[in-house]
């Protein structure tokens, strides 16, 4: 996908980055032998990491089951925002496999922090089928035989992904307050997402120097705007978490509140992981096309984030979507029940452009207009609540018979 | 499907039995022209009413959008328990329709009532298509065409069907304190189908003569474990209503609290619409299984129901179903997801007599015997969540790709 209006003058996307573009990371990712399926390169274990130390924040899944690495990172983050980076596999994600799980879990930590230096901790991610031991022998090997390299991010972002039909990296730079900083990320999801957290994996990066507090406070509002706004199947992972890490190499004095560069810099940040979050969303499994939904005239951005985010998870909606069918009274069946406050006469409906619905009376629009605006790459959606000013905006993909196909035989 | 168990001794399954099986009611069903798919007989228009007054109640739909037949009856039933009947078209849901829509729904009372007899008021219910107007013209000639019959339950429930493979039908009866009473119902949906309130459309008979405060507080608690536990979409239509319908011609003094027929008629009432809820659930639109999950050792029974109902909701669970996939991760997953506490080291799973996780620790099971429970006509789910003592049960239906044919072209 390609990304999107830039945010400021100040902003540039950089052609072909990843989350290696920024100064001061290696990565590298090889194949275990976990994973069973994807295309070529095919790959399954990866780590991420500083040069040096690195200053990180995360959010991880709110789901009451969660597998060993979010369980142990989350504890990790609480007590220190100083890590080296974060070793990954896909194809399993050790999630209630007991004690033992939580041990290899351990293993893998500090394995991946002796390949990378032992100053900082490793996070470390585990994601794929749940309830299945790690292969630990594979596992060690793999890390041990994974090669770091500063343009390692294309094999980290494959290394990451499951039924991902390609791997997901963008990087950018921004100047701001007279000194060039880098931002990169990759991200990996196409199935069981609805995040609600951080995500799915959304790893960033950015050679900027920044204040901890100042990087974690950021990174959550902007995790709430982007990665939690998305859905693919309203199955949120227990293994989802989003990090990033900021290496400090581009030099300066370290970007905290009142910084003259931190403006700039959160919103290069916001628009990378914003992409990535569009990009999971595009390629959601057996998607086709990306739905992207607006709520307006909530009575609070609570409201509008309900109303937008069940737009878009609605499976009316999303094979209406998949049928071009304009069928746009299940736009109103999702505001309604999403929990926000509907004024149902003087709610309004936008498909692309098309108003299908004013103030509560239907119009009299072509519907085949309607069905056009639906056959695109990208659909658009607008519902106004008819109740007050607030907005969101979420997005999510069509739903189709090869969702049903790639989900009804995923472990045999 | 064939009726469950029966609840009691003094209960029995009438066979063949339907909605106006109890004594005292007559009903109708003709072809209107509003809908146009649908095999035959296609009927879209009935009416189902008392040969005199009858004591009602009614749970509708929780959506902040609501199409004026909920809008309309909500409010009746707020001033009156006395009623004569209800009058549904399928194929249109005549919601945000607007001022005209809001006249159409009281004409169409108006004129049902006539047809009954015009001693109470008459609620409407419409199913189907939001956002289009309702084709005046066809409802009032058909209002005047129905013919009504003590055994016109069948046209009735074909009525009001709109995806629905088969009508759904069932009739029990019941002896207590000393006296015979008839309960019986019908129900349709198939896509929409999350209630939350009652449900879709279930409206169910009985010919005992009942005082109508305990009617309503019974009925309550019957849908919240009965048409409340079921799910097909998670999409929560605008037009659900549940209601039941008491003639007394069965004879003798209201039942009411304390009456010695009141806990047997409850039972008997639950029974029929339970078995009308799973009998929705398994027609689910596109298909092939009913799943029956258990959620046991909650906090409360709040979030047994949580997580009960979100084991039968998750789309990966339901696409697993399909492929006959023993990847139970995906019940924790989704038990996780649900809002309900799980103490993920004590918690459990079965699926069907096999345990996959044994408090906190996959077992050794051979996976070839779980895939088989899993290719059952009702496929049981159990999750113990390892925190308390309390239960619940959910139904649902597995997701195939018809699932997505049915819906991507509605409308079209």
């Amino acid at each position: 996908m390609t990304p999107s209006a830039t945010p400021s003058p100040a902003f540039e996307w950089i052609d072909g980055g990843g989350v290696t573009t920024p100064l001061g990371f290696v990565a590298g990712g090889v194949y275990a032998g976990i994973k069973t399926y994807g295309e070529e390169p095919r790959l399954d274990l990866g780590i991420l990491g500083g040069e040096g130390p690195l200053t990180a924040a995360g959010v991880f899944t709110r789901s009451a089951v969660t597998g060993h690495s979010v369980t142990i990172g989350r504890q990790l983050l609480a007590q220190t925002s100083t890590v080296r980076g974060v070793v990954v596999n896909s194809g399993n994600a050790n999630t209630v496999t007991g004690t033992q799980g939580a041990a290899d879990c351990e293993r893998m930590a500090t394995l991946a922090a002796a390949r990378l230096g032992a100053d900082a901790p490793v996070l470390v991610g585990s994601t794929g089928v749940i309830g299945r031991m790690l292969p630990m022998e594979k596992v060690e090997r793999a890390i041990a035989d994974v090669t770091l390299t500063r343009d390692g991010g294309y094999a980290f972002s494959r290394a990451i992904m499951t039924t991902d039909t390609h791997e997901k990296q963008v990087a950018a730079r921004v100047e701001a307050g007279g000194r060039v900083y880098r931002v990169g990320g990759c991200a990996k999801g196409s199935g069981m997402i609805h995040p609600n957290m951080g995500t799915m994996y959304a790893f960033i990066t950015t050679d900027a120097p920044v204040d901890a507090a100042w990087l974690d406070a950021t990174w959550r509002g902007i995790v709430d705007r982007t990665f939690n706004m998305i859905d693919v199947d309203m199955d949120t992972s227990t293994s989802d978490m989003g990090l990033v890490f900021a290496s400090g190499a581009a030099g300066g004095d370290p970007v905290a509140a009142g910084h003259p560069a931190a403006g700039l810099l959160a919103e290069a940040i916001e628009a990378v992981a914003q992409h990535l979050a569009k990009t999971v969303a595009r390629d959601g499994e057996g998607a086709t096309c990306l739905i992207e939904a607006t709520a307006t005239g909530a009575a609070d951005e609570q409201d509008a984030r309900m109303a937008a985010r069940t737009v878009v998870s609605s499976p009316l909606m999303k094979t209406a979507v998949t049928g071009r069918d304009p069928n746009w009274g299940r736009v109103m069946m999702a505001a309604g029940r999403s929990g926000a406050r509907v004024n149902q006469d003087q709610a309004s409906v936008w498909i692309g452009e098309h108003c299908v619905l004013d103030r509560g009376q239907p119009t009299t629009v072509d519907l085949k207009l309607v069905s056009q605006a639906m056959a695109q790459e990208l659909v658009s959606i607008r519902v106004d609540l008819g109740v007050g000013e607030a907005s969101a905006t979420a997005w999510g993909c069509n739903l189709t018979k090869e969702y049903v196909s790639i989900n009804a035989d995923y472990t045999t």
